[in-house]
């Protein structure tokens, strides 16, 4: 349990009282109760309030804030405050202000606009932290930690390149070590002394053309960003040990290696806001990552949105039911708090289009309110039952920063390679299927699954090819794709074949790799019936020429001068198999693949459902509690069989076929 | 009449003698009286040389051609030369160069690259103005004095920013005044010192994130180049009080605060630069708003190419007689000028493929001469008729600057919306049926018209709510739209419910805002016909969704969850009604409903005439000229009656159904 | 012959060894002799190795690895190393660095990366060249000079702006010519002292606005750069004054004035890279193009790749035998080298998916070795036969790389309007039908041609015109289009009439020019058949107006107001005749127009052969070795008629029709 002061699915979110007059606070109270809000995430952006001057402290308005909140009940996600730092500090110390990637030197504004190797940001920010802590250390209403907020801003300023320095000096001990290990002799980069190195930015175009350097550098600025983060921690750990720390992490992307953030909380926290229109199964496959980030461990949903959002180019509102139906995915994936941006709507700035529970309208006579405000009660009947249940996925799904950064910045074979769409394209297979999926890392132990699917494992690090052979001797079943084994973590190419070390494991070796025109398309022929894969499917983007080395083809290429070649193989490797898709085929191929191979390992959906009808499974003690979710925009139906359920939500008892509304919800538990 | 010297419409337009040897200056002379060539600009970009460096005057070759051209019976709108400094004042005083939004210091080059604060560039600008007005102060040609050109460079500098806190504590008084004006509680954005205020650019993103900040740099900004316009101006104005001053303003754009500007001039002026496949309701609105800048007053057509354009991406030849008609077009719409960049091309650097009375074949036997001449002939037969007549509009369109840079910078909720664009289709329901439309301010006098139409109405200034309510209340018929009343002038929400101060004058609430992706329409559905109102209108781009609190339903959504919900709206509000459009429909909707409101009101076109046949009307001393302007390139007609016209250009009676050439004008006066 | 100590065409490539064990060293001498490889370029990059310090060489390895090679029979293209400085000298001389167009110093990284102006590059660079001079100028291997690497950064620092004002002083001598030359009296710009000018950058727009100002400051860059490689050309010169020395220029691009360049080496070399799918006929034209820029010598193909590239966006393999195909076609056109980027892959960095005949997998056994090998034994066969063989045309296409930026960054009148594009329509139509074509600059010798063809001759330098006038007179056919003899040198027009000088010539008039805008056409209507020239041709992005005066009309307008004017016209002039194609038509009439261009002059192609089959010849004492090219992936026939003819690749005899293999090749010499 995240903290047992809060025996239930946490509920609330990001609320800005200090853009607030105080009579409205009193008024947010009552709101709260009816939307049965138990938590509140503040204060984010208050740095200026809280120390209006280097040496002077503002927190009596916070003091009768918290103990308001207090007094009504309710909780505090106590934010630290310090992604946006006072205009004094930036006027008074510039080396609070970062330098962008065309040398820019920022100007004082927005927000996370500051220099994660500034040691003035460094000591203010431990100072803040270290102040709210000892201050409200004993104070009731405080739940849990939430430091900065959705960290994320690169700096190039002279003061970093310097500590770049310190931090390669640190990895790889000797120039000598680091000219070989970056390939330095290419294009003359050969240095010689550590003060030659200069950040890859787009003032020399090395951030594109110098990939190992490249790496270094978001591996560098992560790593820094992450010990402000960590002095934070430290400071609150020291005073109040037993209160968990977070920091919500804005979503699946590649600017920080997020898992090595997971490891540093002791609870995962991220904001998800996806596109109006965004395919369902993208979204889960963002919270089994998050909660793959603490391998398993139920995560908090930090931000969403009651209804639109205000940066999207066209901000729909959610439809009716939508909010619920995904607060409930979130929860089926592992989340156990479902939170907002924002509890009230400010009313200047960019955010004031951004929905809210309170809406500028500012009564509770609103669809968006009474949304929130039945969600609220359901989840306050839920309980305590789903707190800390675990979900358990056979298959699994690898998917590392390191790799889909190395993907990015690499020149060629073909800018339409996208390692995110390439990795939703084998996760929609599952998810289509309700299969559930943990998404896992390299370092991830892999004797958990029975199935592993690694999609352009371009980048093997030390020791990964070796781990992905003994899961498969075991009896697992590895499935990858083109452009994998291709490098090792500084992309140095690893020579002798490709797929390097996976060449062994997969019996085959890649000779050329194909890069086709957009409007070109290639096809994958199915000689002999496979399972379910059978006949002809289409296939683009790259298409791997590549020999047998031991492994079977199971289908071949059907056009273009290297016809006949196999583009689709499996190899006996022990007591398993490994699979290899040497192109990109449409998504029915992989539906048949994926399929055979749930069916071989016996892994199964939990119910048959209508298409669009997503299951998922948490359990605990035993129990097992089934979320039916219908993300149709019209009525759809579950086939339990002959067993009796009870939807914990009406507390209806359902068996045979059910028909559950547009947009509706079931958790169903097993009746005694 | 803008000056008496010259009691015609003026014809003429930019001449650059100061390019050409004076041997030229004579064959323009003759050329210039072929054309009916009364008055000429100059010199618009001539500093270096009338000011050969810092203590020098050259004014000698400038007093030779108004003496020139005087003796040749032609005028001078006399320019100030101060739009692009020498290189020796930008190169001894680094402050005139001004500092981009990207933080980049401008290089010394092209044209308007200089600091509005610069003080070096003020007092040598007025230094100029001061040493020309009191040079040519009698001289017999000076007609008007010609300030810059087509201003508008805004600048970021360190000079900028302080002059901005200057502006800033005038405005606000303290710096708690403006934390609340400004909700800087938002993001932590508190200041305590004015010094900690920062423009708003692309260094910091709050130009684009912070809204009350970045709509208050673009005043002040605005501001800033009208000091350095007003500065020019007293100094003529000092010297020469009667003679009227203006500055040409490029076109309908957000960049300065354009009724401030007109307020600034003695009479207006602009440059008019349609592509070749504008719809010419674009071309008519602007010139209405020009002409709404000094509240009706004729203003002057400063610029216009006789043929092609060069900055446009494809550059096409007015097709024979579109010069002419779109002069006369201008001249409908209130212009008493006729004024063209350029007489004679440049045969060096950017404009020289722009076009030219004189083009660079350098003789009278071209297309373009002898459309010239022709049109020449016709304005100097017209005489003072047409001088100070009036244009009696019944129906306004509100349209304001501020409003468009709010609704541009603004967050959410679509990316699509544009405030120019929607202001247009409501202009072309009026245009399409030959109904003249003043177009006003916020601050214009509504008690001249029964209809007034506000498209987009997002920012509510003070009192202009109550201002609505009087006009309407007093029987005048208001429209307005989706996204509306939503914000003060600091583009802060007005709480308790959108739209804000117009809720009650319109009767209903706005409960939500729905944003519709690109390809999503919706439809309304008139329950019952409306006048002209029928059936089912396609709709798209933002609904909203809205309860009735008084007003009438007249058509309701056709589909999505918010099906049957009102979407176009009407309320009794004393004597008059207030229209409520609730979404972005089709053009055939706006006219129907426009329709119906000018028949209501006993508004119509003067005549029936073909699609595509524009008629205006300006009026002097009881009589009334009617404009007929064929935009067709085939021939059309329009339907006269039985009275009997005059056609002032070909001195032709007409009556009944009378027949007009592609591209054809006619100027009708009712014969005695 | 380029260097007497090899007497065949040279094969081989980039070899960048010094990224490599020395083990591997000698497994790629044996690969080398297995695909026959007799030269390698190195050492590219290798400042920083070379010159550890700046008092420091380091030339053992590379010793040691010359002795190598001798000792293989194999010679070294040996590269001064000057197109990435070391480390050391950006840090310690910063003005080593450049600035670009936007203002931004740039920081040390990537190649090409440094001020051309900068007095420390050019001392070091000098010195490194002086210093590889001295070490091998006796050695065995040396068989050419390789300056640098693709040269092209153009530089925007103080230091370029002083040098520039030398530049400007040199070639105008006094302001008050600058000023005239330049129209500075244009927007004000005139100057009074040198330390005035700015050169046109991104931070003032004069690159885009005052194109007299920015075609200077392209020339000057060009002389800049060039006077790097002439500081290395004079060092090397001196030590070797019998060895040849190159540079690689990176493809017909207009950075640099490569007719220039051409002349300041001993012999040319290119890089060459199509994309997959581009025109045949475009890579044949750079061909011919480089060859012209020595009049007709032969040159070096310095780069290509074996299969795919890494830079473009889709990295398409070559399909099998079009390396060698495309090497052929080389070869065809004037080539006396084959040679590869890159002989062994980079394992690191940007380059590492860039085809090279030794791929990672790092065995001969792959497709491209073979067919890399292949090529090698062919070569090897053909000897010394093609050497110094010459190409005769008796068409000319004239192309100049200032006209290119005049009317690149010309304001007006479309932005559709690409010289290059144009260019290549024309020599298309030659192409097409087999004709071979010299691609010449305004300098050339004419007389030496029966056709030439200079499409959109916008800029006429000075005795250009004359010489035209020259050349047809005495019988030659001269074809020019729209947008011809607007402008001189300075891109100042030639006033009195497009098209300026060449009116006479061409005896018409053109008054305007009608820019369509993308979705408009007009047509081309032949009157009365004209050879080939029928019917109607559709026509679009630049319609010329013009008048006759002189020349007869071929076809004229379909549509739009200038229906039935004259769009072909041909003047007869002398003993010769001037065509004028006054619009942009397409393909098929210039198709048509060439063909009856070729029959007047009695030129032919040598054979009749399935379209897409290439034919074209090089000749030497005597004997003409015709290329037969089948760029078709399916089997194509060339009609050879009753001669005999030897195909040099198989020592076949063949006559009649001959089958030609997809991609095939043949080399006929007739026989005895």
């Amino acid at each position: 349990m995240i903290n047992s002061k809060l025996q239930q699915i946490w509920y609330g979110g990001d609320y800005n009282p200090d853009q607030w007059p105080e009579e409205i606070w009193q008024e947010d109270m009552r709101l709260f109760k009816e939307a049965g809000i138990n938590v509140v995430t503040l204060p984010v952006f208050s740095w200026a309030k809280l120390q209006p001057s280097e040496d002077t402290f503002n927190l009596g308005w916070l003091d009768k804030l918290l103990d308001l909140i207090a007094d009504n009940g309710i909780y505090a996600c106590l934010a630290t405050s310090t992604a946006a730092q006072p205009a004094w500090m930036s006027r008074k110390y510039e080396d609070v202000l970062p330098v962008d990637v065309d040398g820019r030197k920022r100007t004082h504004g927005s927000r996370t606009n500051f220099c994660p190797n500034s040691k003035t940001y460094r000591r203010f920010s431990r100072q803040l932290a270290r102040t709210l802590g000892e201050r409200y250390k004993d104070h009731p209403s405080l739940l849990i930690w939430h430091i900065n907020n959705e960290y994320g801003t690169h700096c190039y300023c002279n003061n970093c390149a310097a500590e770049f320095r310190v931090w390669l000096q640190s990895k790889y001990g000797s120039i000598e070590s680091l000219n070989a290990e970056w390939n330095m002799s290419f294009w003359g980069h050969t240095v010689y002394e550590w003060e030659e190195i200069v950040p890859p930015s787009n003032l020399n175009g090395d951030n594109r053309n110098f990939q190992p350097m490249a790496l270094d550098y978001k591996r560098f600025m992560s790593d820094s960003i992450l010990a402000c983060y960590q002095g934070e921690y430290d400071e609150l750990k020291a005073i109040t040990p037993e209160i968990p720390i977070t920091t919500n992490i804005w979503g699946l992307f590649n600017g920080l290696d997020l898992k090595k953030w997971g490891e540093a909380m002791d609870v995962v926290s991220w904001d998800s806001y996806p596109q109006m229109n965004e395919p369902m199964g993208n979204v889960a496959m963002r919270h089994d990552y998050m909660r793959g980030l603490k391998e398993g461990k139920p995560f908090m949903l930090m931000e969403q949105t009651p209804s639109q959002q205000n940066w999207q180019p066209y901000n729909s509102l959610k439809r009716p039911g939508v909010m619920r139906l995904w607060s409930y995915q979130a929860v089926a994936h592992g989340a156990d708090t479902v939170m907002f941006f924002q509890l009230r709507r400010s009313f200047g700035a960019c955010e004031k289009y951004h929905g809210a529970v309170i809406e500028h309208v500012g009564h509770e006579n609103t669809r968006v309110f009474r949304e929130c405000a039945q969600l609220g009660r359901e989840l306050g009947e839920l309980g305590d039952r789903l707190l800390d249940s675990e979900i358990h996925a056979e298959a699994a799904l690898l998917f590392d920063i390191d790799t889909w950064n190395a993907v990015e910045i690499t020149s060629g074979p073909s800018v339409d390679l996208n390692y995110l769409e390439q990795a939703q394209h084998y996760y929609k297979a599952f998810y289509d299927q309700n299969v559930p999926v943990d998404v896992i890392s390299p370092l991830s132990d892999f004797s958990k699954y029975k199935i592993i699917v690694a999609p352009v494992l371009y980048m093997l690090k030390l020791g990964v090819a070796e781990r992905i052979e003994a899961f498969v001797k075991a009896g697992g079943t590895f499935v990858t794709t083109f452009f994998s084994g291709i490098v090792n973590e500084n992309d140095l190419v690893t020579l002798g074949g490709y797929p390097g070390k996976l060449r062994n494991l997969l019996g085959l070796w890649v000779e050329e790799i194909d890069s086709l025109l957009p409007d070109m398309r290639n096809s994958i022929q199915i000689g002999e019936a496979f399972g379910h894969l059978a006949g002809s499917y289409e296939c683009g983007l790259l298409c791997d020429l590549l020999h047998l080395e031991g492994a079977k083809a199971i289908g071949s290429y059907g056009t273009d001068f290297y016809a006949g070649m196999p583009a689709l193989t499996v190899n006996e490797f022990g007591q398993g198999e490994a699979y290899y898709v040497a192109t990109a085929p449409e998504q029915r191929l992989l539906s048949d693949l994926i399929r055979n191979l749930c069916e071989k390992h016996g892994i199964a959906a939990p119910f048959k459902a209508s298409a669009g009808v997503e299951l998922a499974q948490r359990s605990k003690e035993g129990e097992v509690y089934t979320f039916v979710l219908n993300h149709n925009a019209s009525q759809a139906s579950v086939e339990l069989g002959t067993e009796a359920y009870s939807d914990l939500l009406t507390n209806r008892t359902v068996s045979g076929t059910v028909e559950i509304e547009p947009h509706g919800v079931m958790i169903l538990q097993k009746t005694l």
